[in-house]
């Protein structure tokens, strides 16, 4: 999917809601269980309801993995189900040295056919430059994550910059706005700022609104751009907003709740 | 596998050496692509001729990932056929938020059985703690890889320290020698010496050696402590020493040459 694909997007469904697909055989309706392929029923019946307000589906791979070969199959039916207009984002954390990264943007890209990828920038330009070599697919960078733990590293500075600045800094080199995003966590406004001054034409990718905390009018005020520029991602205050037979009317319910209030920011940005 | 476990066998192997299993349909012999499951042929031929002369093998995800469900089989399969005595590295770099990373956790350690999983430190503690859990399991957290790449972040400076260092410092409050070790690239003698400085009752799995470059002598004199403290990982050298029929007899004369230079140096070790 090109940029240009994705903002027409965003403006039709006056949205730039992200669904997080993190299914759980411990949280989904129990009704499920009876089925042949509980995670992909769950993920079907998830993007059913809510793919009218939202621009991008993210499903987490660790929720399929750790089901073996069958997980991996229910990852790829759920990847394949996602509607062609959603950017599909395969939410994997991967990175390791070159010949290696090329092997997992090949599992990502070419065997489950996602847009995207979130990548770890700790090992460098040379287990990211892999991921960034398929025409219209997109590497999603870690920046700056919503997690305790951005502190431990990501927050540390190195003559008065953070790592994550150094990150976004270096990786402008390596990717550009039409293949490339950040991670950027909502869980704190100023950083998100910080993050934007620095990649004013990037699109960024925001977990941790809604279940983590952070807010979307801070998102939008601090790291929206003139073309919108955002990602918001929600995982589990929308998929399992409710554990019942309701499931997906519930999780229509809050996804549509989410993109009204897109809505009303859509309409602002000077297109 | 405990520590005193893995030490027995390096006195009783003499061995240090790691082979690492990366599985590559473009380059293993082509007489097994007729089998019905090459990757785990392989893998398994190449287990059978090199395991007296190692103490770990490394199944690298990427190369059985690539795939799909089928190849996520095969990883569970060769993961199932590495002798007991032998550490188990699944070598995935995962890292995430705390519920995912307990996912990926009981992935790997749970449903995979492997010993040890290699994890990525940018997202900070709360995304490594969850693997650190199980008993008996080992994390290797990334500290400073044998890539180009390493430069970009790793080794930059903060105060006169570089993240490697920081991460080092930081992660020693998060596991024990007991439950993580270190990756720690072979290709600089006198940055696996820091490590080393940093880290004195660690074991350092260390990448490198052979086709990266780096050097079995020079990691020793550097990396070594009295109780060996190192993991050293061939991976190409080994599995690829020839492409045909004698593939793994040929893998089998490079594990004994690497085992026969290593068994000089336990012999040395003041247990």
């Amino acid at each position: 999917m090109t940029k240009a694909e994705l903002i027409a997007q965003i403006k039709q469904k006056e949205s730039f809601l992200c669904v997080g697909l993190d299914p759980d055989l411990a949280k989904i309706p129990q009704h499920l269980l009876q089925t042949e392929d509980p995670l992909f029923e769950f993920c079907k019946a998830i993007i059913d309801a809510t793919h009218p307000y939202a621009v991008a589906f993210k499903p987490n791979t660790a929720f399929f993995e750790c089901h073996g070969a069958a997980g991996w199959e229910s990852l790829r039916k759920t990847i394949a189900y996602i509607p062609n207009e959603c950017l599909i984002i395969a939410d994997a954390k991967r990175g390791d040295i070159g010949n290696t990264s090329a092997y997992y943007a090949k599992t990502f890209f070419e065997h489950m056919q996602a847009d995207a990828l979130t990548v770890a920038p700790y090992m460098g330009s040379d287990s990211v430059l892999p991921f960034l070599q398929f025409e219209n697919k997109w590497v999603i960078l870690l920046a700056l994550t919503s997690n305790e733990g951005a502190k431990d590293f990501q927050l540390v500075e190195a003559n008065g910059k953070a790592l994550f600045e150094t990150v976004l800094e270096k990786s402008a080199a390596w990717g550009t706005p039409d293949n490339m995003m950040y991670v950027v966590g909502a869980t704190r406004a100023e950083d998100i700022a910080r993050v934007r001054a620095l990649a004013p034409n990037y699109f960024f990718l925001v977990p941790g609104v809604g279940a983590q905390g952070g807010d979307l009018d801070t998102v939008v005020r601090y790291g929206a751009n003139a073309e919108c520029g955002l990602l918001v991602n929600s995982s589990r205050a929308i998929i399992y907003a409710s554990s019942g037979l309701d499931f997906a009317v519930a999780a229509k319910k809050e996804a549509l709740n989410m993109q009204a209030q897109m809505a009303l920011h859509v309409q602002r940005f000077e297109w």
